[in-house]
């Protein structure tokens, strides 16, 4: 039976699923994997972890973890890009292998590890990177590897899934709903990360990396957050048949490549609107396959601890030469041109408030047709307050940014019409 | 590079997608796997099967391609469960690996098939047996490898899906609905192998001996079509917030199996419930990461193409040693005992008709309190006719087929009750 040494560098949350799945595990994962996989070191600052360590070798210095001769991988749960980033090229060196859930470590230096890895003859896996429990990094890799993948879009941070599910159906305002997640530790005390979405868009680099067999593209993703998300456009895109998510999105263009991370209305039509609460789901459109979609746990412990096991796994089981993290072999990712958000293709929904007064809808609907841009749908409905003033919604066909701006800008020359413009992506997720 | 030399017996819907994708994306396949495919036999007797088959060696015997000293993989795409046994015995008797989308063969010849593989030290590998494009088996043998498996549940038929969505979405009659999948090619002109579940049964038989590393319990699973849903049933399930599907599921209770394949109400809350038309989606619960899904095109040529090139590359780049088909090593698969269906705990629909007189709900609901079997809801509703009789609708708690009978004996004698049931089970799918 294979054998696996392995240290475990970090006992936070991941880190104690980790070794706890490992522990009550350890029958099952053995005879399902024919791997004996032996947790021998351990390391960690924090002193609560509350895990059991019996038998175990145990250091406050991670980097022993990666100096232990004993050891044939390592694996990091320390979180951070620069001790991680130490950990990791020092245990490369040292010819272990690794298994990490660091989505931002994978993002940003994912390319130079993945070099250095190649060269030591080693893996690199970060299934836990993105999506948590889902095996969406594996099914892209090994389940579609006869697709070309054409296009990819996914619910990929569960804190602003969570915010916006709530909006949705319960009626809540942004800031309610924050506070909740915080309380309920799905968001941070200081959300940025994850409201922003920063978190999204590393996922979204890995994601985008290995369905093109590109290098990491995270300094070229459009990222939005979520923070100026008024309820009430959550409310007129359910009328209008959408649920509104926070999404990671990335397309092959053959020359250019488009990768983004924003809030957008999803057709109710498409499964990807059911996907509620903190829940992550990843949706894939390849040419052979057509669209199939990966869903469950995007965080916590033990979901997080079953796909860096499964990592591990695959580690013992593996032909070194055989795998390739990213999908493609390192040697052949390459740069590629990035699509300008401008020129990206998609529909438009568009809230303004106009005076109520005869004849303002029919100039802007005449705008519209002049520039040769169709509406889907469109909403007029009275504001609810004493200034006379009704909110316009338009859906629009699709058509870029670029198209669109003009076309704003002589509608807000009209004199009835505010000079505040609600604007967000619609994403039909059609083709 | 790795090289592998394949042969492809049958050039139907599926051994044409096969080739075609093979040829139309040989560069990215190569590029991905660092494997070469070469397909160097076909064998068919379909004489317009439209496929170009240049500079691959023809036979008319798909048994010539077991024989073809120069292959190294058959991938059987016959159908049928005579032929291709015959054919797949000979292949791995002849040393050579085997990949098949045949869940018929599998579900019922599997364990002999697997163990004369091992014996041979050949793969036999079958990922688009089960939900097509979809990399389900892979997901648990290797994705979920840290998990013990705690249930499963899917919508593994397109065909019956397809049905109970338009008849939801459109209220539409079964007969209706049914005519139209044939003409549009979902169904085949004998619709009984899968309206009857009996397709869906053979896929729920792979999934269960692969969740719980058993042999294949074929011949033990309840399966049950859904030849008889009234449209009625639809609409009620829908007004009570729940949607009717045809489910595989299966479920882990330590002594016993329980394997079921049966129409059934599922939450709309459920992401399962927003699986429409030809879609398959699997839901599966695992200790570690909780509850996941995975969802897909079920069927066509080029997903199920998809599937089974996975499988070829999987091939091309396993340690034969080990790969296990099935998730845990065939010398390990056990037989287990089978749960009952009358034993099986679910919610369960009732529907049938009182005259329409005081006193009878309050009959009926005292039986049900006397019996300790707690309502979820009840509706009461007019039958659209002169008979002066109305539709009793009873939605219960979790309890057994045993526990509801005696019950519902009981309601039987009361006077003005109909002796006529429609009967459903309800999964709530929260644990």
């Amino acid at each position: 039976m294979r054998q696996l040494n392995i240290g475990i560098c970090g006992l936070g949350t991941v880190g104690s699923g980790v070794l706890s799945v490992l522990q009550n595990n350890a029958d099952i994962i053995r005879e399902k994997s024919s791997c004996l996989i032996h947790v021998t070191h351990v390391a960690t600052r924090n002193t609560n972890h509350g895990c059991n360590v019996e038998n175990i070798q145990f250091s406050n210095d991670i980097f022993e973890v990666a100096r232990d001769s004993d050891i044939d991988l390592v694996v990091e749960l320390i979180g951070g890009t620069s001790s991680a980033l130490e950990l990791v090229m020092l245990a490369i060196s040292n010819g272990k292998h690794v298994v990490t859930a660091n989505k931002a470590l994978i993002a940003e230096h994912g390319t130079s590890i993945l070099q250095a890895a190649y060269e030591a003859n080693v893996i690199v896996a970060f299934e836990a990177s993105v999506a948590g429990g889902i095996p969406i990094l594996k099914s892209i890799r090994e389940g579609l590897v006869a697709n070309k993948i054409n296009w990819l879009a996914g619910i990929i941070n569960g804190t602003t899934n969570f915010i916006l599910s709530e909006m949705s159906s319960k009626g809540r305002s942004f800031e309610s709903v924050l506070e909740e997640a915080q309380k309920r530790g799905y968001a941070e005390a200081d959300p940025s990360f994850d409201i922003e979405g920063i978190d999204a868009s590393q996922k979204l680099s890995i994601l985008t990396s290995m369905s093109f067999g590109m290098t990491l593209p995270l300094d070229h993703l459009f990222t939005e957050g979520i923070t100026k998300i008024p309820l009430k456009d959550v409310y007129f895109a359910k009328e209008l048949g959408f649920t509104l998510k926070h999404i990671g999105i990335c397309r092959d263009h053959g020359e250019q490549i488009e990768a983004r991370v924003h809030p957008a209305l999803i057709p109710d039509s498409s499964i990807l609107s059911s996907v509620n609460g903190v829940s992550n789901a990843v949706m894939i459109n390849g040419d052979a396959v057509d669209t199939t979609l990966y869903y469950g746990p995007g965080a916590g412990s033990t979901p997080t601890a079953s796909s860096v096991i499964a990592d591990i796994v695959e580690v013992a089981k593996s032909d070194k030469n055989a795998y390739s993290s990213l999908g493609f072999p390192v040697e052949k990712l390459c740069q590629r041109k990035m699509l300008d958000i401008d020129l990206v293709e998609c529909g438009f929904y568009v809230r303004f408030t106009v005076v109520n007064e005869t004849g303002v809808l029919s100039k802007i609907t005449k705008i519209m047709a002049d520039s040769a841009l169709s509406i889907e749908s469109i909403i007029q409905r009275d504001v609810e307050d004493d200034s006379n003033r009704v909110d316009i919604v338009l859906l629009s066909s699709k058509t870029t940014q670029s198209n669109l701006s003009p076309v704003l800008r002589k509608i807000t020359e009209l004199d009835s019409v505010s000079d505040e413009f609600v604007i967000l992506r619609v994403e039909y997720l059609d083709n």
